[in-house]
């Protein structure tokens, strides 16, 4: 067992619900010993809570990356820092783990691929929705319905008006592009595509529903799966009035079907059934999905452990390339958006 | 009380497995009294059911239509001869009523809203649909859910390898475009363009995933609603290994949401929620739909009763102006789809 030394940029509201709890979980392999700030005062809260010693609470962050005690960096940054975070992470020969979207733009995300093509150093976006509970409890079933031919993703809800998220400045004021559809989507898309595949084009339409998303925030869109048949729609957004949050992924293939239902993130479920038509269907068959309160993060972070330990990039899942595809298809939907539903490709690298 | 006496035109399934029996529940308004079908040994068959004194099978449509006892006509023919059939109906100063969808393709369906225009009699299109009992309940609370922004619908199935309707011929090789995208998606359309507008434009992607089909026989789409800011995704087709029977439409409204789930026919319902956000959501509503063992069938004759005895056309809801559009944005998602879903505006007459 190795304890990693984890320092953290950033040390906002997910660094303090969310990340930080995910490390404590896991005390034999990580510690967090380092943190930056560009609010002092923050990382001093953050440091108390976190057990870390004030002279290991930095004034910025080229100290912190000189510090031979962290063995990796955890950026949680607006995602427009996340290149330039990188860089300098590099620099000092740290393994980094930033946060998704992987960067503000297309621009920004395609020199950051190339940076981290050009380091053996493990450099992962933080996609946690690839390592949802759901993924292993689905994967064995996906065989048997064969080949896929078409899915629906639906993931949407009610806007949260007390949301500590979006209350967040960065959220909005987005520099990055797609606001909340790309801030949440890219979670969507993780999933999605990391069972029916990457999206080849899509035909979509957004809307700004609340002046509070800064820009748009719903997204309807057709979907077609890159070097396939398989066709599907992408359905997301939160900016509703009243209505139920309702997040589902239902994969139809030549020999049955899977849903994969997480509106109920503490009883989500995948229903399975199998058969080539109604005569042969056999009956419904539901799996409930282990609770993992960290949704994803946990493994999230164990995997780049493993990474990290074993020098050896290329075993963690969120890599570059991946997240790089995430945010291509949010600037597919707005582009395909701003010309009334064209059908437009999807960027690749 | 009147009651019209109704010539059938087409003696097959649908007329004696459907048509029949709602006119038998409806005695004190309609009388079947005569028949005609190509094969005559099939309208001998429906008259002994029906009642019908064997005088009153013809051997043509002309000898039905000059039967002075025939109150109007009620035709289940292949779609590609609804204009020649309505073409005689009214040369023969008879209404008619004609099952869906409006025709076999957009230039005839336009020749049909022609001459439905040309004269005072009704001329309907059997939209049973339009007729829903759902639709009754959801009104009242669409209102309640205030403008609406955007909408899912999604109709899934699974293949029914012995459907008797899936049997003819005219199904197997259709001459109407879209096959089944159009023979039952035009009763998708109806329900949501009667509840969520007329479609302005569509980009849709399409397969074909039974030989059975004929043709295509699955479509997923995004829609924009005819002069409104409204988005949505339109999602059709039975032709899937085993998989649950899913029909629901969504409504999100800046107020709240509804669903009308008809997934089980005899349970359907009608779930509501009003609230402007998460927090000031109220309880969700779940309405029962009351079930209509005809689907609105016998709804829409009565409906088309009202039109026929009033002399007043405009009474009939499935006027060939809405039946136009249905199959209109049907011809839309074929012809995005051979765009590789490209947006396409739907046809106006």
């Amino acid at each position: 067992m190795t304890v990693l030394n984890v320092g953290i940029v950033g040390t906002g509201i997910f660094a303090r619900a969310r990340h930080l709890p995910s490390y404590q979980e896991l005390p034999n392999d990580f510690k967090v010993v380092a943190a930056f700030n560009r609010t002092k005062s923050k990382a001093l809260d953050f440091a108390k809570v976190a057990g870390i010693p004030e002279d290991k609470v930095f004034d910025n962050l080229d100290d912190l990356l000189k510090d031979k005690d962290v063995s990796f960096i955890d950026a949680l940054v607006p995602v427009q820092f996340n290149v330039a975070t990188a860089e300098k992470a590099i620099a000092a020969g740290k393994p980094i783990l930033i946060e998704k979207p992987i960067a503000a733009n297309m621009k920004q995300a395609r020199e950051l691929v190339k940076l981290a093509d050009s380091t053996p150093l493990p450099i992962g976006i933080a996609e946690n929705w690839l390592h949802l509970t759901c993924i292993d409890v689905v994967k064995p079933h996906l065989k048997r319905i064969g080949p896929i031919v078409s899915f629906t993703h639906n993931a949407t809800g009610p806007f949260v008006t007390e949301s500590k998220y979006l209350a967040t400045t960065w959220r909005q004021h987005p520099e990055h592009i797609g606001g909340f559809l790309s801030d949440g989507g890219v979670h969507q898309l993780a999933l999605v595509t990391h069972l029916v595949g990457n999206f080849g084009s899509v035909s979509a339409l957004t809307r700004q529903l609340r002046p509070e998303s800064g820009t748009d925030d719903i997204v309807f869109s057709t979907v077609q799966i890159k070097d396939s048949d398989v066709i599907g729609t992408f359905t997301y957004g939160s900016a509703y009035g009243a209505t139920d949050k309702s997040v589902f992924l239902k994969i139809y293939g030549k020999n049955g079907s899977v849903v994969i239902d997480l509106s109920d993130k503490r009883n989500s479920v995948v229903k399975v059934q199998v058969g080539d038509s109604a005569e042969t269907a056999g009956k419904e068959e539901v799996y409930p999905v282990p609770t993992d309160e960290s949704f994803g993060v946990d493994s999230e972070f164990l995997n780049f452990h493993e990474a990290v330990v074993k020098k050896d990039k290329n075993l963690y899942l969120g890599n570059t390339r991946a997240a790089f595809h995430h945010l291509a298809c949010v600037a597919a939907f707005l582009e395909s958006a701003s010309k009334h539903g064209a059908n437009v490709e999807v960027e690749t690298i």
